[in-house]
């Protein structure tokens, strides 16, 4: 397990934009809370667009590509998610960032990059984009600085869904980029998972045909656990909840589960250090941080 | 490939839920029609409901088992579409089915019943479900009874997106079905497919991250020509259409590409025939069919 070096106030970071276009006064106004901490770089054309994506997929690429490889950079901070990174991580030189991972932090669409790295070894942060520090959230920002400066927290209350404990890497994030990755064969997870599952304007019966898929396809085989976030405008009109479908599956896989970890799309998104060997103990409600 | 014998008046046929619950008269009316020109058998636990899908696994598998298997009855024709066939697929006697297979009848979540029989050499139809064949569509359902008692038209016309002309097994039908079926390990073509594709309710940015994830993951590599049918509700808010995303996709694969195939969730859903070789081509807008 990889874990990039604690951020100090002080240490350079980067702000990039690997998938959709974002709201520039929310994301400048998350740079400004991050310039009273670090030293912020971004590339000018940071603010280009191309229809749904953060300008071109040679510029996110390459933008990216820097961010993660740069030897200055301590911290890459994901702008937004929306859609566009499935476009670009094949063609990220990820030897090279292995070697000297700096701290990523991004949710939603950047599940594909958190795959990425977590596969190899690279522990980081599933948590808020830029956009969102740039709300007037003292608790969120103070939990970011946290996991970035301290450690994870030894560990999270949550609900169980299905009894038993599992111990495993934390891995995962949104549920359909995950299935997208692993349909384009960028899931491969070898070791066993506690896999961390969030999801926004998803029906039941949409994340049961994820859900299906990627058992079916014999890609939740590695996953001891589910550990579940919010699951934002995720109501269907058929009764069945996401919650139900998500405890069916668990059942299907034959592992513990819980829910309620403020991750996601809700109100609050907890920072959490993705890679990370934790253990699920859906019995007691409680996700445990292994030290190493 | 295996063209089921044509249906005609007075054979029976049977009326299956694989997928979804549904609009109960809507169907009703639709069975009234259907009655009006074959004998219609169907179980008494059509109608069962469980959340988002119309009943249990078992029910909607034995359901769809004896309707395919069944030596009485020639032509199977699902009620609605919605979400449950992938839960179902894979086991459904599919060698059995091969033997005297009886015409098949639906689309949206059928295609996943589609793919299954079209990858066996077996020709169904892609159209209306029962429900829609309960609304006064005179056109809709003469067009339905033409396909299944005489024969595919011999050519539709269509409008070119991307130059060219390629011959191949025309297959697919609903995009995020199609990508759920190969995350599955159901999408196994191995000979050039003209690929149909049609869906409802999917932003520009989703119906990039199927085909980015099918491309990457090595699914289109025998896709030789793509012609698209309705994209209902697919606008999206970055100015960026379903047909641009469509046309760069047609790019990346180097195949030719057509829509205006009316086909799909918009108003008119015309019946066509899965698994027939067919010829598109782009420069002349027309999509001919392959006399066997």
């Amino acid at each position: 397990m990889t874990v990039p070096p604690p951020l100090k106030p002080g240490d350079t970071v980067a702000v990039v934009a690997p998938a959709g276009p974002f709201d520039r006064l929310l994301v400048l106004r998350g740079m400004a809370w991050l310039r009273g901490r670090y030293r912020v770089r971004f590339r000018q054309d940071l603010f280009d667009r191309a229809g749904f994506l953060a300008g071109s997929d040679q510029r996110r690429r390459d933008e990216l590509a820097w961010a993660l490889t740069d030897p200055d950079i301590s911290g890459v901070f994901a702008a937004r998610g929306g859609h566009g990174c499935l476009r670009i991580v094949a063609d990220i030189p990820w030897d090279t960032v292995q070697q000297r991972p700096p701290w990523f932090v991004g949710f939603s669409d950047n599940t594909a990059i958190h795959l990425e790295l977590n596969q190899r070894g690279v522990v980081s942060v599933h948590g808020p984009h830029v956009g969102a520090l740039g709300r007037q959230d003292d608790v969120t920002r103070a939990s970011v600085v946290d996991t970035l400066e301290r450690s994870m927290p030894a560990g999270y209350d949550v609900n169980g869904l299905r009894p038993g404990r599992a111990t495993g890497a934390l891995v995962g994030g949104n549920l359909a980029v995950l299935a997208a990755c692993a349909l384009a064969g960028r899931l491969r997870f070898s070791q066993p998972c506690v896999l961390l599952l969030e999801d926004v304007a998803e029906a039941p019966y949409r994340i049961d045909r994820a859900l299906t898929a990627l058992r079916l396809g014999g890609h939740l085989t590695n996953v001891v656990g589910i550990v579940l976030g919010d699951w934002t405008h995720c109501r269907g009109k058929y009764g069945r909840t996401a919650l139900d479908v998500l405890r069916e599956h668990a059942s299907r896989l034959d592992v513990p589960a819980a829910h309620g970890l403020r991750v996601g799309h809700g109100a609050v998104n907890l920072p959490v250090q993705l890679g990370r060997t934790v253990t699920l103990d859906a019995d007691a409600g409680r996700l445990r941080l292994q030290q190493s």
